[in-house]
Formats: C-alpha cells, sequence, structure tokens
C-alpha cells in the first residue's frame, strides 16, 4: 500500500498526527473537582454517542486534551450526505453517486475536516455531538481544533520561497489544506499585491518627473482603485465557481443560538423553517447608526485629544522636557486604545447577537461590518485629521490650544503664538510612516512578536509542568502515575499537540481587514507620495508569506469553514474607494498651490466632479469587465446547462425504452380562457415524418384536422380549389394589371 | 364538446380567426410582376416547406395577404421542444414529461403563438420558414403578425373597467394573450401609478401648507423616488420568477444579422458557440459616448436656439405681429425635430447594428437604450434650460439676446433693456403646463389621433378599392375575378384583417419610455409644484386603459416575446432618481428665497450634500427592501431546492431498487496531497447502524480499522488500558490534587 511506503518517508515522527481527526482541550482550574468529573463524563458520553472514537491525555495544567477520531466508515457516510446536500442546495450540479449508506471519499484535507468539525459542533438532531467550546453548557471547552498538517504546510512554504507569484494552484492547495474562507484571504491578498505593481510603476515614475500632489497621479491612483475593486468581484465570483462554494451561505445550519419566532412549513419545499421576519431584524441592523455614532464620538475624541495634546507640546509648548513630554499623549492614547476598542467591541457583540443571525457565517459578517466602523475611525481618522483640519486650518486652531498659558499656569517661557506657522509637510510625513515605518512595526507587532511570545510561554509551561511532575511523584498510585507521563514515543507529538492547544486561534477577519485598511491608506492618501503604493508591495510580499507562517506555526488550525467570498469586506473596499476619490481630489486640490489661495466653492466644485467622475468610472469598469470576462462568468450558466442536457438523454432514454408507462404523454393544461382552446386535440400523433419533408406538406394534411375547428374555418382553408401559390401568382398578375390600368385611367382622367 | 357551445355565443363572425396563427403581408407595388411572382412563390415554397398551411387572399392596394396556421401536432411538438429549452437554461425546473414525440399543449394563448411565431421567423437550421419581414431576402414581405383574440381584449377591457386597480391576475391575463414583454410595461405602469398615490396626498397637503419648493416635500419626494426604484427591481424579479422567464435572455437564438468570428466548442456543454468577443463589442459600444455628444450637441443647439428666440420675442421684441411671432420658434422646432430625431435614429441603429448583439434581445436592449439618451435631451432640457439658466442668470443673459437692435436692422420702437425683468415664475409655469396640459396633449397625439387617423385611412382604402373593383370587372377570367372578390362569408372577417395589416406596430419601448419621461420630470422638476404627482396620477389611470385601447385596437398585435425586465429604461430609472435628487435639490436651494442671495458654494454644498444622502439611502433602501421582501425571493431557491429533492428521492429509489449495479459506489477521488490519504479506505460497511446507536461505539468498533493506519497510530487509540472518561477522571482528580499541593508549596515556601 503506497501510503505505508510514504509513512516510511517520515524522518520525524513528530510529524505525524496519529490518526487523530480533532482536539478538545477541557479546562477545570475554575471550577470545582466533583462538577469537573460529572462535566467531563457528560463530555464524553456526548462524544462516544455521536460515534467518535475518544482518547484521554492530560494538557498544560489543570487541563485535559481529548483526542477524537471519527471512524472512517462514519466519515465517508458523513462525505457523501454533505454532497447530497450540497447538490440539493445547487452548489454542486451532478447528483452524487450511492445512496443513503455510500461511503464517499473527500478529495480534499479540508473537505474531509469539515465534516469531522460538524461531527463534533453540530447539534444532536443533526447528528454531531453538539460541542459548543466556550459557550454554555461546554464553556470549559476551551479549544476545539484540528491538528496542523505539518508537512503539507512545509511543502507549500518551501514552494513558495521558490517563486514570487502565487497561482491558482497554490490557492487550491491552500484550499484543500485550510478551507475556502482561509484560500479567499490569500487569494485576495495576492490578486491586490499583483493590482499594486501598476501604482508602483506609476508611482517610481510620478515620483521622479511629477512630484507629489500630481494631477495625473491622483487621477491614475483613482482609477486603479475603483478598477482593482471591480476586478476583484468578478475573480472572487470566478474562485467560488471555481471551488464549487457559490451560495453556499444558504445551506449553513442554524447557530444555536438563533431564536425564531415561528416555525413554518414553506409552501414549495415542505421543510420546516425557522423563521424571524427579515423587517425586524433590519429594525435591529439600524442600531448600528447609533453604535458608529458612539464609537466615532469614543474614539474620535481620543484622538483628537491626543492629536490637540501632541500638536500643543511639539509646536507651541517649549518649557522643560519637552522630548520626552512630546511622547506621552501617544503612549496614553496607546494605553487606553484597547480598553475602549474592547468596550465597543463587547457592545458590537451584543448587538450583534440582538440582532440574531441563523447562522454562524451572518453573525460574523455583522461582527465584522462593526469592527470595520471602529478600524476605520482609529485607522484613518489621525490621518484624516491632519490632512484636513490641521494643516488648513492649524493657523488658527493652534493658538487656541494654549490654554494653559492663558490660564496662567505656565510660565512666560513659552514662545509666543504669533509667528506660529504650521509645517505643511506633517501630512506628508504622515503618509510616508504609514507607508513605510507603521508597515514594518504592524508586521513585527502581528507576527514576530507573538511568535516569541509563544515560545516563550510554551517553555513557561514546561518549566512549571516539569515542577508539577517533581512533585507528583509522591502523591498516586503508579496507574495514576502513568497517566500522567507521556509515553516515551507519544512525548514528541504530545508536546506539539499542547504547543497548538495553547495558540491562538487564527482569525482571517482580522487579516483580511488589514489588507482593506491598506487599501484604504493607499486610496485616501496615497497621491501625497507617489512611493507608498511601492511600499506596500514590498510589504505584501513579506506579509503573504508571514501570515502563512502566522498560520501555520503560531495559531490553531482553523476548521475548514466554506465561504464565497472576503464578506463585508467587500462592501468597505467599494466605500474606500469612493471615500478616496473624494479625498485624492480635495487632498490634490488643497496641497498642491499655495494653500491660502483655495476658495472654498473651487474646492467643493473638484470634490462633486471627483465624485461623478467615480460613479460613472465605477459603472464602465464594472460594465466593460463583466463584458471581458463574461466566459468566465458564464462556466457556471454551461455547466448546469451540460448537467441539464445529459440528465435530460439519459431520461428520454429511459422513457423511451418503457414506451407503454403512462405518464409519458401528459395531457392536462391550465386553461385560461376559452378562446385559447379552440382548436381541439389533435388525437393522431402519426405525422411525425413532415418536420422533415420537402413535400408541400397541404396535401399530406388529414383534412379532418382543421374540420374539427368550425365549418367556416373547414370553408377557409379548403377554399381555393388551386395551390395557393398560384392562387397568389394569379391575384399578383390581376393586382398589377389593375394598377397599371388604374394608373391609366387616372392619367386619362387627369 | 365545450368549445362548440362557446363558439355558438357568438353573434359577431367577425370575432373568429379562422384558425389563423400568423399573418404575412407581401406588397409588390414596388417592383416588377415577374419579380413578384418568383419571390412570392419563393416565400409560399419556404412556408410550405416548414410545414405551415397556407391560404393567400388579395390585400389592400399590390398586396397580398399570406395567412398561416401551423398543424397542431406540429405546434404541439413545438411547444413540447420548447419547454425542454426553457428547462435546459433552468427557466423551469421540472423536467416536461414525454419524449421527443411528445405534443404539448400551451398553457396559454402567448406560448402557442411563440411557437408559430418561432416556426415564421427561425432559421431553417432550426425547422422555421426563416421570414425575416423588411430584411434581406424578405424585404417586400411587410407585416408578419398574429390575429387580435378580440374576444379576449374586450372581455379584459370590460373587467378593467370595473376596477379601478389592477391585480396580478389581470397582468397575468395580459401576460397570456400578449407575452411578458407587454405584461411587464402594464405591471410596471400599474406598480408607478400605485406609488404615485403617496407623492400625490403628500403633494396636496404641501399645496396646501407648506407652497412651493417645500424643503420637507421635495426630500419626500427624492425619498419617493429612490423606493420607488429600488421596490420595482424587487417587483420584476418577482413576476419574472412568477411567469418564469427569469433568465429568459440566455436562450433566445442568434439574430440573422449576428456576425461571429469564430465558432468554438464551449468546453463544458460541447455546444459550438457562434462567439464575437466581448471585449470588441465593447469598445464598439464605447462609441455610444461620441452618439451621446452628437446628439446632445445637434438637439441641444436647437434647444437652446429655438428657447433663446423665443425669450426674445416675448421678453426684448416690441415690434409689430408680436403675438403671431411668438409661436413661430417653436413651431420651427417642432418642423425640425422629426428629421433630425430620425437621423440621429439612424445613426443610432447603424451603431447599434455595428455592435453586433447576438440576440435581437441584446440588440433592442441596446437601440432603446440610444433612444433613450435622445428622448432625456428633448424631454427634459428644455425645462433643464428654463430652471437653471434662463431664471438664475436671465438678467444678464437675455439683454445680450438683443443683437438686432444693437445691429440697428429694427427700430428703437423696442422697449429698453434696461428695466427687463426675469419672470421667475416661467418655470414653474413650465412645470404645471408639462404635468397637465402636456399629458393631455400628449394622451391626444398618442392614442386619439393615430386612431382617428387610421379608421379615415381604412375609408380611403376601402374607397380605393371599390374603384379598383369597378375597374377590375371587365379585365380577368372568372377564376381570377372570383380570388379577388372576398366570399360574403369572409368579407367581414377580411376587412378586419386588412385593417390589421395596415395598423401600425406596437412597440412597448416606446411606452415603457414614456413612462420613464414621466418619472423623470417628477423626480427632476416635481418640487416646483406639489400637485404634479397627483396630475400624473390621474394621467395614468386614463394612460393605462388607453395603452390597452391602443394595443388592441390601433395595433398589430405584437409576437409574444418573453423578457424578464422592462429591460434598459431600469437603468434610466436609476439615472433619473439620482439627477432628481440632484436637481430637487439644487431647485429648493435656488427658489426657496430670493434668488439674488444665493452663494455659489453653498448651492454647492447642497448639492454635494444631497448627492451623499442619495447614496446612502439607496443602499439602506436596497438593503432593507431586500431584507423585508426577502420570501418573495426565495421562491426560486425553494423550487429549485424542492425539485432536487424529490429528484433525489426518485433517483435513490430507483437506485436501491437495483442494489447490484456497478456504479452505485464511487471510489474515483482527486487526489490533492499524499498526507491527505493517510487513512486507507476501509473496506468493511456493514457498520451502518452505528449512527443511530447510543450504546458508546468505542467497543463495538472493529480494532484493527486503526491499526491499519499504523503501529503507532494503533498504540495509541488502545494505549489506555481503561476507558476514556475515567481515565480523564482520573486525571483530574490527580491534577486537581497537584494543583492544590502545589498551591500548599508556594504558600509555605512564601
Amino acid at each position: 500500500m503506497s501510503w505505508l511506503a510514504g509513512y516510511g518517508n517520515l524522518d520525524d515522527q513528530e510529524n505525524d498526527n496519529l490518526g487523530i481527526d480533532w482536539v478538545l482541550q477541557y479546562e477545570f482550574s475554575d471550577i470545582d473537582q466533583a462538577q469537573a468529573v460529572s462535566e467531563f463524563r457528560a463530555l464524553i458520553n456526548d462524544l462516544t454517542e455521536a460515534g467518535l472514537r475518544v482518547q484521554v491525555r492530560h494538557g498544560h495544567g489543570s487541563s485535559l486534551l481529548v483526542c477524537l477520531r471519527v471512524p472512517r466508515d462514519q466519515l465517508g457516510k458523513m462525505i457523501h450526505q454533505s454532497r447530497m446536500k450540497d447538490w440539493l442546495y445547487c452548489l454542486i450540479h451532478t447528483l452524487p453517486e450511492g445512496d443513503e449508506n455510500t461511503n464517499a471519499h473527500a478529495e480534499t484535507a479540508a473537505e474531509e475536516l469539515r465534516s469531522v468539525y460538524h461531527a463534533v459542533t453540530w447539534g444532536k438532531n443533526l447528528g454531531g455531538a453538539g460541542i459548543t467550546p466556550n459557550h454554555g453548557k461546554w464553556k470549559n471547552v476551551t479549544a476545539s481544533f484540528p491538528l496542523h498538517d505539518q508537512d503539507a504546510c512545509s511543502q507549500l512554504l518551501a514552494q513558495w520561497n521558490r517563486k514570487t507569484v502565487l497561482n491558482t494552484e497554490d490557492l487550491d492547495a491552500i484550499r484543500a489544506i485550510f478551507g475556502e474562507k482561509v484560500a479567499f484571504y490569500f487569494a485576495f491578498i495576492q490578486c491586490y499585491s499583483l493590482f499594486l505593481i501598476v501604482p508602483a510603476v506609476l508611482g517610481i515614475i510620478a515620483w521622479l518627473y511629477l512630484g507629489a500632489y500630481s494631477i495625473i497621479n491622483g487621477a491614475a491612483l483613482c482609477v486603479w482603485c475603483v478598477v482593482f475593486v471591480e476586478y476583484w468581484k468578478i475573480r472572487e465570483h470566478d474562485l467560488a465557481l471555481r471551488w464549487g462554494v457559490k451560495g453556499v451561505g444558504s445551506l449553513k445550519v442554524n447557530r444555536p443560538q438563533y431564536h425564531w419566532e415561528k416555525e413554518v412549513k414553506d409552501p414549495v419545499t415542505g421543510q420546516m423553517m425557522k423563521v424571524f421576519p427579515g423587517w425586524k431584524q433590519f429594525l435591529r441592523q439600524l442600531l448600528l447608526i447609533p453604535f458608529a455614532s458612539i464609537a466615532a464620538v469614543a474614539l474620535g475624541s481620543l484622538i483628537v485629544a491626543t492629536f490637540a495634546s501632541e500638536v500643543f507640546i511639539s509646536e507651541v509648548y517649549n518649557g522643560p522636557l519637552k522630548g520626552y513630554l512630546e511622547f506621552v499623549p501617544t503612549i496614553l492614547f496607546s494605553l487606553s486604545l484597547p480598553a475602549i476598542t474592547s468596550f465597543l467591541t463587547s457592545i458590537a457583540t451584543r448587538l450583534t447577537k440582538y440582532e440574531n443571525y441563523r447562522t454562524q457565517d451572518l453573525f460574523d459578517l455583522a461582527q465584522t461590518q462593526k469592527t470595520f466602523v471602529m478600524n476605520f475611525i482609529t485607522s484613518f481618522l489621525p490621518t484624516i485629521l491632519t490632512a484636513y483640519i490641521y494643516v488648513p486650518f492649524g493657523k488658527s486652531i493652534v493658538p487656541h490650544l494654549d490654554l494653559l498659558r492663558r490660564a496662567g499656569l505656565l510660565s512666560a517661557e513659552l514662545a509666543s503664538h504669533q509667528d506660529f506657522e504650521v509645517d505643511t509637510s506633517r501630512f506628508q510625513q504622515e503618509v510616508i510612516y504609514l507607508s513605510m515605518t507603521a508597515q514594518v512595526v504592524g508586521f513585527g507587532e502581528e507576527i514576530v512578536l507573538p511568535y516569541v511570545k509563544h515560545v516563550l510561554w510554551q517553555k513557561w509551561r514546561d518549566y512549571r509542568d516539569r515542577q508539577f511532575g517533581l512533585t507528583r511523584k509522591r502523591s498516586f498510585s503508579t496507574a495514576t502515575d502513568l497517566l500522567l507521563i507521556d509515553v516515551p514515543e507519544e512525548a514528541k507529538f504530545l508536546k506539539r499537540v499542547r504547543s497548538e492547544t495553547d495558540a491562538e486561534e487564527y482569525k482571517v477577519e482580522d487579516d483580511i481587514l488589514e489588507m482593506c485598511v491598506q487599501f484604504g491608506y493607499l486610496a485616501l492618501f496615497g497621491v501625497a507620495w507617489p512611493l507608498v503604493p511601492l511600499g506596500f508591495l514590498l510589504n505584501n510580499w513579506l506579509e503573504l508569506r508571514g501570515d502563512f507562517f502566522k498560520l501555520t506555526l503560531e495559531c490553531q488550525r482553523p476548521p475548514p469553514i466554506r465561504a464565497d467570498s472576503i464578506g463585508p469586506s467587500l462592501l468597505g473596499l467599494d466605500f474606500l474607494a469612493w471615500m478616496g476619490t473624494l479625498s485624492t481630489a480635495a487632498i490634490v486640490h488643497l496641497y498642491r498651490g499655495p494653500m491660502s489661495e483655495v476658495k472654498l466653492w473651487s474646492l467643493l466644485l473638484t470634490v462633486f466632479l471627483a465624485e461623478q467622475a467615480y460613479l460613472a468610472l465605477r459603472f464602465v469598469a464594472a460594465t466593460a469587465l463583466q463584458k471581458i470576462f463574461s466566459d468566465t462568468l458564464r462556466t457556471e450558466e454551461a455547466q448546469r446547462y451540460s448537467v441539464r442536457k445529459s440528465f435530460m438523454e439519459a431520461t428520454l432514454a429511459a422513457r423511451s425504452g418503457s414506451p407503454g408507462s403512462p405518464g409519458s404523454r401528459v395531457r392536462q393544461r391550465v386553461r385560461f380562457h376559452e378562446r385559447v382552446n379552440v382548436y381541439g386535440t389533435s388525437e393522431n400523433e402519426q405525422s411525425s415524418e413532415n418536420s422533415d419533408g420537402s413535400a408541400p406538406p397541404s396535401t399530406e394534411k388529414p383534412q379532418d384536422e382543421v374540420l374539427r375547428g368550425s365549418d367556416r374555418e373547414a370553408e377557409f382553408w379548403n377554399g381555393l380549389s388551386c395551390d395557393a401559390a398560384d392562387a397568389g401568382v394569379k391575384m399578383i398578375r390581376a393586382l398589377s394589371a389593375n394598377k397599371a390600368g388604374d394608373e391609366l385611367k387616372w392619367t386619362k382622367e387627369a
């Protein structure tokens, strides 16, 4: 058997997952022993009831690792069932072969794991174990994840190191390991980075020949943004079709937390539907508006305060310790931001829960929307303040900041604010910082720091466990002791499992959002420094690999969830492209010449015209791209057609094989109106030769066909004794002669 | 037989169509007799080759009427074939019963006629006669139409007279007689009129309490426009599903005039596709921009000239004949408009031909788009000029019009232009005229005048024919004479057929466009006079009936073409709603207070903010309406689901009936990666009882299931001698004790 040979090749036994499909962590440090025991027994009971095989090992500290395995027969059946469901919901177009008991094989690791995920998380009514980690009954189940396939990941990463650009096969590979939702993120960052080459090249040219705030560069940037967003929509659609996930949202199961108002039977399908009225949900969604306002005020005032004090210290204040004081506002802001953000996030989560979505997908979508709003404010507001408030109006606003001196609290050492001049390059400096330093810092914060933290934490854990091990030896029976000491063959493997258990969950939404924010910087402020796209391009080359590194080595393997889009971020991209057009127009208008000469009406006119240009451009781009890529988009239709075609042929063949079946000639009809049915049903069907016969069928027709209509009809159709053509020819002759005669007559009379 | 009884009730034999499905008119007044004879023979030959029955009668003047009838067997087969095709293209979800030779019955008259239409017009390769009236070989075939079903029409009209509001059943009836394309127009005008009630009521209130140019009324109007357009999109979708025409565009056959660049075999369906590249078509479509510019300049300059001379005469000129001269510009404009429009239309048609659309639908769509552009200019430009140029800037522009006096051509009788004052109420007067007088005049021009013309024309024709009849008697053999004289029983009927032959073709696009223009008036200028919607509402009540009257009595019955939308006018509605928001904001801003106090920046700001409000509102309205009507929109999905469900059940039943079939267990799989396949194929499939068994399956599992993985796997899964739950419990106890002990130790040490 080939897989045995494959096995023998493995040098490192650590990489073998020992057939474990899924791992749960049960933590009992916060509850007393009796409760832990009964909860744990219930957990094992639920899992085994759902047909899963279970093994237990101890985890770090007061926690147990429950290793799960779905028996292959059961898994094959689940995969088959899942495919049947896909077919029912039109995700695939061929009905899978086999009956209810068929064992199917997963095409990809992700498909297999998805069924495992369902076996663990779906409710008992759906045949799962109903384990919802961190929620309700199972709130002490603190982790629930599949183990990484380390060989596949390292092979993939090795492949990537040899190439600069990922192709669709690489995305397919990610999809096969991590599922479509993650694959869509990598597809997005890859597509976005490739697109970035255009503005990067243009930016270099602009940097060399045009300088900042160039109209041409600004216009090119806006066009690029719109075209990219429209192209991505098509690419996304295309990938969704390639991966067979278009419209996958409709087949997702209800969230356990979903409340429905009534159960109604669908008139068409006969399914029982758990209904929560759409209008009610919409009304609840409207709460997003006050939420966004509160978030805007809370974060906005924090940012404004920070900004104002920073400006005050750096531009007005001249007192002691200026060098240190300058950093105080930013540090205070950074310290208070997490608290405020987590407070707002908790409100957002409550709102989203209240909005009551049917599926986890919709819930995540709504939650991401709110996160997007908050991210938008924290990411863009500071730079917006600099660009549109501080630089243009700084001269009149900043002196008012000098409250302290007016209050007489500070000495007259302060510089007189009469000679205050706004540093107009401050905006550009901020943009340069955002596109260079901030990206590097962000990469470090996102990928390097957590990795170091994770490694150190593991080391500390191991040290603690060894300490426990020393104290443990004396206290229990040898049997229990054996349980608490890893078997030497398993030791290395279990160390890895424990390390993965401790790892963070991978949140693909955060990574997508990060890219959206980057796109936003480019769209909103990119015109201020032409090298911004180049900076982003270089960063993204690293980011793509860094994110994959993070996904495989720092985070738990995410459950392979299916999705047919990058989700609400798409709307965010649209919004940012729109905002970007307005912002670019305004920045170019403001910063191109001396700011004091800018007139309000001309600025407004510029922005207004830019908006119209944006709307027109988006329309044209969408139309053009859809035309150009129409072949791609036709694929689905064509597939559907071909499946129907072959099905029809099969059915017709089957039908003609049993010609005597009573249903083969359908006779029922909906009668709309008496007059429609005037021509009764003709019972003779033997005249099928007529369709290809070239002889005039009027002679071959059974004469009674018309006679059945009415006598007058029969007279009409049989009225002329000669052939229709001859009759017509005679009439043509007669009428042309007539006309000639007539004209003669008229001319004679005249 | 019930239809015989129905027949006996008919007092008027004129209403009976004598089983004629279709009528062609062959005209030969412009060609010589020999050519006419050979062409006519070819025509009859093609028709009979396609299996149609033919009868010939003489028409008015030098023309022949060719009456066609599709034998019922052939028609039934065609209808069945058409339904099979619908199924192939996913328009219907159940495969029609029967094999290739099945005779189906049409559900509606329109379905029947559609197959007749196909039999007459489709190319010979598709089994039709390939008659393309007024085109190429058949350019002397000047009319091609089905006869009206007069009973059904008069019944429908009688029904409508008893009710104020049409319901969906009435629309179904129109669809059954005239097909979906026409039904969509009536659905649109009915939906629009019902929606008009809201602004009509608001308008009355505004008229009584707020006056013209009220901000509240303007805002309400804008909201109404956006909501209406968004609602109509959903309604249209809903109707398309109800009538089973969603996505009907894809199954339409190629136009005979379509040129393709290459024939490629579709990789999925295996059909031969005639391909014309999408990007090439898009580039050609870009010619719309120069076309629109030319049309705008041509029509615009005409309008501006008319407007200027009208203003000059009415406001500046005080010379002789002023009372008459005032009308001269408008008359000149009206006289020259048709020539210019027809010139532009001919360019438009050539452009559309050049754009090379695959189907007639797409061709019509593109042509309507261009008509829309022209209509937009001629309809809205005059009022736009009044609102935004004449009234605001008249004071500085009009005196310059006084060129004549400055050229010294006119006497000093003219009033001094120093005291010229713009009549600010002129804009409102124009709007009142548009909403009242223009609608009545339009109705007369559209419906009453053509009817009178048609009747008079028929009388003149009859008179001419009688004259012919008098001269004819002497000239031919009795046999031919008999051909030229109507049989008394047929005389009345043939008179009606000749009258229908002479009638205009019904162009539903024109009627839709008319409604769009009306919507445009309301959206753009409605705020100037609050009673505009009321006027439109009353007009539309009449218009709806008038259009039906026109359709049934003044025009030929249109071929029952299918469509799933009102077409490009939908885009027009979107555009008008957007324009309307900007225009309403600007008008309210300009006309509300004294115009001299309006600042440019504040106007621009108002319009800019209005646009943002529009964008936000449209987004919210679309989201909200889709949520609220999600049930309606789900229908299609549900239908598809239910069909698949029943099909699956049937298939599974059939499969389980033949358990030994080799295809029932599928084994092929796509191998992504070696590691995925680690858990070999388990051959034993007898463990199907496990899925509902409540006993822990871990004991029932065949132990070799895991062993097949590897020795290490087997060791892991069989490693603990006791049950997993017990092992876990032991570990919990040990670890909690440990923890307690540990804590004790730490506290002791401290």
